[in-house]
């Protein structure tokens, strides 16, 4: 149309949505989301989203959805690749105008998966950071069990690491939570043993999801784990 | 009242009201709180509670509460002395068949007093915990800086450590939150000085709340900082 304004740009959301309960969203997450015209998510392998499904009771029926389907694999190419066509198509939506409400599991900026989507766009558009409910003190409060307190030097180790840097950080850690364990479980179980930790690690799956399971990582047989396992470990 | 049943015992909640937005309460934070007939929270040397603050929009009129006087000294008896006394307040209160809610700031098992209350009730009444966004990742949220990803080692460090131990866990963190920086200050801006990483580490006051400040740490000539100071540092 001759003579329109020049159109302002959209706003890209970064929402948590918490760890699993639809419940342990914020207040504004839920004002957020339910306002959405437009959201996004990850869809692992091309699978469900988590966070897609947590939000679900919040989201309207006529919003147009993004799924961010990213290949989870050794190599990291074919992610980045996949996040590179996310980000164009996302900004694509926010040049028209429309803001873009993307959906995370947890927090954010917590070993989230928006985060390569934000470095993408970041510099070019407005965006607004929603914390949320991290899996680690959801998984202390399904076991009734503080994570830290006073002095203690919380440490946040995810199980990808080589075994003798997990083994020393949990040498010099009053507590500590283990992330992303799944097929890592085997590694992780037998530091736990050689520093005499089992009677203090208990590990949860899926953790106020659906399947949630709490046990004493000396008794689990097992030698993998759900992806979403943390073990929380106090010395 | 003769032939009366035996009163089944109140349950005690521990509630995250999250780090000082009250939109970044929970939903389910919301419910709970908004039900409750006896409310708990903690007042630091008698002064105003920020939880109480945080969770106002969402307390019933007719509440009652019970403020926890806790004198915040170097020694710790006298602290203990008042968790002691108010453990035993609210467990006359459970004994009576009512719910005792209580508020805390950010995450109840995320270096809260609550622990405190916890550790001398939890063995005799129900409890049920509600976890909270935690301080460090609404932190990275306001400055718009994610706190960690992918294979990050995330460190939480108190100020109130000793030189040499913040010192050597910094040296092997790709990412730390130094939390209740306070009086601590100072020597936190030494050490970060001497490991170069002035320009990686920006301190945030009261995140969330009113007065919230953002600056980077080389940036800041006080010696002391308002205890509620958070420095992310990313390596």
């Amino acid at each position: 149309m001759a003579g329109a304004e020049a159109m302002s740009k959209g706003t890209l959301y970064g929402v948590g949505v918490g760890p699993g309960d639809p419940e342990l969203m914020t207040v504004k997450a839920w004002r957020i989301v339910s306002m959405a015209k437009v959201i996004a998510y990850l869809s692992a392998n091309g699978g469900e989203s988590t966070a897609r499904k947590i939000a679900a009771p919040f989201v309207a029926e006529d919003v147009e959805e993004m799924a961010i389907d990213v290949p989870m694999k050794v190599e990291r190419a074919p992610a980045m690749a996949a996040y590179d066509e996310s980000a164009e198509r996302i900004a694509t939506k926010l040049d028209q105008g429309q803001d873009v409400v993307m959906l995370c599991e947890g927090d954010p900026f917590f070993y989230g998966s928006f985060i390569y989507v934000f470095e993408r766009l970041a510099s070019k558009f407005t965006t607004v950071i929603v914390p949320g409910v991290t899996s680690i003190t959801a998984a202390a409060a399904e076991m009734g069990r503080p994570l830290c307190m006073r002095d203690d030097v919380l440490k946040v180790l995810p199980a990808t690491l080589p075994a003798d840097r997990l083994r020393e950080e949990l040498m010099t850690a009053q507590s500590a939570a283990i992330i992303k364990v799944g097929r890592h479980f085997g590694k992780v179980k037998t530091i736990l043993s050689a520093l005499d930790l089992y009677s203090q690690a208990i590990a949860i799956e899926n953790a106020t999801h659906e399947g949630q399971r709490i046990r004493k990582v000396g008794e689990i047989v097992e030698d993998a784990l759900p992806y979403f396992t943390t073990i929380i470990v106090r010395a």
